[in-house]
C-alpha cells in the first residue's frame, strides 16, 4: 500500500493506494473522527458487482447508513441528480454532521463532491474511486461539479474530501475501453512531469493495460503525486494548475461533438495528439520529437474511434468552453517532456489544421 | 461614512456604511482591481425606484455589464432562480473573470452569492444590500444559499464577497414592515452584544423606526461590528457563530407555518420572544428581567400579526429544521444581555408552552 498526504491551504488529507484496502475505510473514519451519519453514493454497476465486497468490509458502527445508487453517464451529471441526493438527505433527516462516501467513477465523485460542498453549506465526504480515470484524476484535487446546458462542469465548487481511498480491487471489472480512459490522464502526466515517468510508461504500457498490480500501483502513485504537487501550489487554478488541462480544451469539445459517445479519457488522448500537432505547427515541438511522441501514443490508435467528426463544429464548441468566454481560446501546449507552455493563443486555421491531422492519425490505423 | 474591515480566514474585505455612497462602488472596483466583466443582479422593485440612481453613479468602464432583474420572495429563492442566472452567464459568455454585483435585499444577495460560489467553481461578487435587514444581517458573513422543498437555505455555500457597500439612500422607499424586519436582527444583536448597545436601542427605538440618518448609521455599524467579531472567530459556524441563530429556530418554523406571509425579521422578533419565555421556563432568565425585556419589545406588538398559528404544527416544522436532524432541537437562549446559552435542549411541553405564551404576547395588544 502507498500513501500520499495532500497538503492544501484549505486543509490536508491522505490518499491511500493499494489492492484490497477497503477495510481501511472504517479504521480511517475512526482515526480521523469523521461523522457517523453516513450516506453512501454508489455507482449502479459498482453496486451490482461489489455490493458484498463493500459491505463485508464495512465494520464501523454508523449511526445511520443509507445508500443512493447513481447511473453514471455525462447526461446524468446535472443539477437534477444533485437534487435527488438533497431530497434523500432531507427526507432521511441528515444534518450537518453527515459523511458522504462516494464509491464510483468520476461522475459519481463529481456529483457527490458538489452535494457535499453545497448541502447545508458543506458536509464531510470521502472519495473511493473505482475506475483508473477517477483514481488518477478527478478523485484528487477538490474539483466538484455538474454540467449545465452544453457546458461541462460549469456549476461546481472547489471542495476537498477528508480522505481518498483507491482500492485497485475495484479495477478487475474494468473493460479495456475504461482502462484506456484512465490512461488518457496518465499519458498527460507523462508529458507534464519528467523523463523518468515518461520512460517508465513507454516501457510498461502493455503491463499497464493488463493492470499488472505493482505497475498500476506505481503509475497511480506517480500520477497523483505529480497532481498533488501542482494543486498544492495552486488550489483554485489561478495559474500553474492550468497545466493539468493539457489536451482538455480539445477533449471537452470532442466529447460534446460526439454526444458523449467517446469517453473522457479517450477524448483526452485525442486532445493531447491535437496539442502535439498544434505545438509543432507553432514551432514549439520539432518534427523529430513530434514523431517520437506520436509513436509513444501509437498503441491507442486501434482503441479509439472517431465518428463523423466535423472540425468546424469542434472549433465552434471550443469557443463555448467555460475557459474561453471572451472569444479567445487558450491552449496548454507541450514543448518537451516536463516543459509546458500555458495560455498559448493560436490562429483559427492552425487550430483547425491540428484537429484534422489528429483525426487522420486516429483514422489511419 | 463608516468603515469596517471583516478579517476572515478565507480572506478579508471592507464594509462601507453611509448615505449616498454608491459612487464609491466604481472607485473600489478600481482600487481592489476586481474584474470588469460585470453582471448586475437587481431586485425588481429596487430597479424600478433606483434605476437612474444606480446607473448615474456607475462611472467605471466595464468590459461587459448586463443586468438580471430578480423577483425577490422566499418562494423564488430556489435552485431554479440560480439556474436562470447560470443560463444568462453562459449565454452571454461570462468567464471566470466575472464580477457579480447584487443590489437588493437578502434574497437577491443569497441567490447571487450562491451563484458566485458555484459558477465555474467561484467568481467574485459584491453585496449592495438595499434593506435594513440585509444590511445588518445577510450581506455580511458569507452565508449564501437557496431553499429546497420545505427546507430553508439548505443548499448553499460559505463564500465571502469582495466588498459590501451599504448606502442608506436605498432605505427611503422601505415601508414600516420592512424596517421592522431589519429591527428583528438588530434586536437580536441587542441581546447578544452588550448593555451599552441595548440601552442605546432602548432609548432610540422610535428614531430608528423613522430611519433618522445618524442613528440608523450607528445602529448598522454596531450590529455589523458585532456580527463580524463573531464570524471572525467562527467563519463556518462550528461553535460560537451559533449565537447568531438566537430566535431563528422558532422564526424559520413560523415563516413556514405562515406560508411566508410573515416576513423574516418579524418572525425573528417573535422567535426572540419565544426564546425569552423558554429561557424563563428553564430558569435561565428571572421573572423581573423577562418583564424588562418584554417591555423593550412592546413597541413591536402592534406591528406583527400572527394568523391561525398552531403550536403543534410549528413544533413539527422545527423538528424538520436543518439544524435539528437527529430529533433533538437545540436552542440559543438569552440569560441576560450579552450572556447566551448555546445548544440548550428542552422538553417538548416547555417548547410548546413558550410558543403559546409568545402568541399571547403578540395577540393581546
Amino acid at each position: 500500500m502507498k500513501k500520499i498526504n495532500n497538503k492544501l491551504p484549505s486543509g490536508n488529507y491522505n490518499i491511500f493506494i493499494g489492492k484490497n484496502i477497503l477495510s481501511k475505510l472504517t479504521k480511517e473514519i475512526e482515526h480521523l473522527n469523521l461523522h457517523k451519519n453516513v450516506l453512501f453514493i454508489i455507482d449502479r454497476n459498482v453496486n451490482k458487482y461489489y455490493y458484498k465486497y463493500i459491505f463485508d468490509n464495512i465494520k464501523a458502527k454508523f449511526n445511520k447508513s443509507d445508500s443512493i445508487i447513481i447511473n453514471s453517464n455525462e447526461l446524468e451529471k446535472r443539477i437534477a441528480s444533485a437534487e435527488k441526493i438533497y431530497s434523500q438527505l432531507i427526507q432521511k433527516k441528515y444534518g450537518r454532521d453527515t459523511l458522504l462516501i462516494a464509491i464510483g467513477g468520476g461522475i459519481v465523485g463529481d456529483i457527490a463532491g458538489f452535494v457535499a460542498a453545497t448541502y447545508m453549506r458543506g458536509i464531510q465526504y470521502v472519495q473511493i474511486p473505482t475506475t483508473l480515470l477517477a483514481a488518477v484524476d478527478s478523485s484528487v484535487g477538490g474539483k466538484t461539479g455538474v454540467n449545465f446546458g452544453d457546458a461541462k462542469n460549469i456549476v461546481g465548487c472547489f471542495y476537498q474530501p477528508k480522505l481518498v481511498l483507491i482500492d485497485t480491487h475495484f479495477f478487475k471489472t474494468l473493460n479495456q475501453s475504461e482502462i484506456i480512459c484512465g490512461m488518457g490522464e496518465v499519458v498527460k502526466y507523462a508529458f507534464l512531469s519528467d523523463v523518468n515517468f515518461y520512460n517508465y510508461l513507454n516501457l510498461n504500457l502493455n503491463k499497464i493495460l493488463k493492470l499488472e498490480p505493482n505497475v498500476i500501483e506505481k503509475v497511480i502513485y506517480e500520477s497523483i503525486k505529480f497532481k498533488c504537487s501542482v494543486v498544492m501550489q495552486d488550489e483554485r487554478e489561478d495559474g500553474l494548475r492550468k497545466i493539468l488541462n493539457l489536451g482538455h480544451t480539445f477533449a471537452h469539445a470532442l466529447e460534446i461533438a460526439q454526444k458523449y459517445k467517446i469517453k473522457h479519457g479517450q477524448a483526452v488522448i485525442v486532445g493531447i495528439v491535437c496539442s502535439l500537432f498544434l505545438s509543432n505547427r507553432i514551432g514549439y515541438i520539432n518534427k523529430e520529437n513530434l514523431n517520437l511522441y506520436l509513436k509513444f501514443l501509437n498503441i491507442f490508435k486501434s482503441k479509439i474511434k472517431l465518428k463523423n467528426l466535423s472540425t468546424d463544429e469542434m472549433y465552434k464548441i471550443m469557443l463555448k468552453d467555460k475557459k474561453n468566454r471572451n472569444g479567445k481560446i487558450k491552449f496548454v501546449l507541450p514543448i518537451e517532456i516536463g516543459k509546458i507552455f500555458i495560455d498559448a493563443e493560436c490562429s483559427v486555421s492552425l487550430i483547425i489544421d491540428s484537429i484534422s491531422e489528429s483525426i487522420k492519425f486516429f483514422v489511419n490505423k
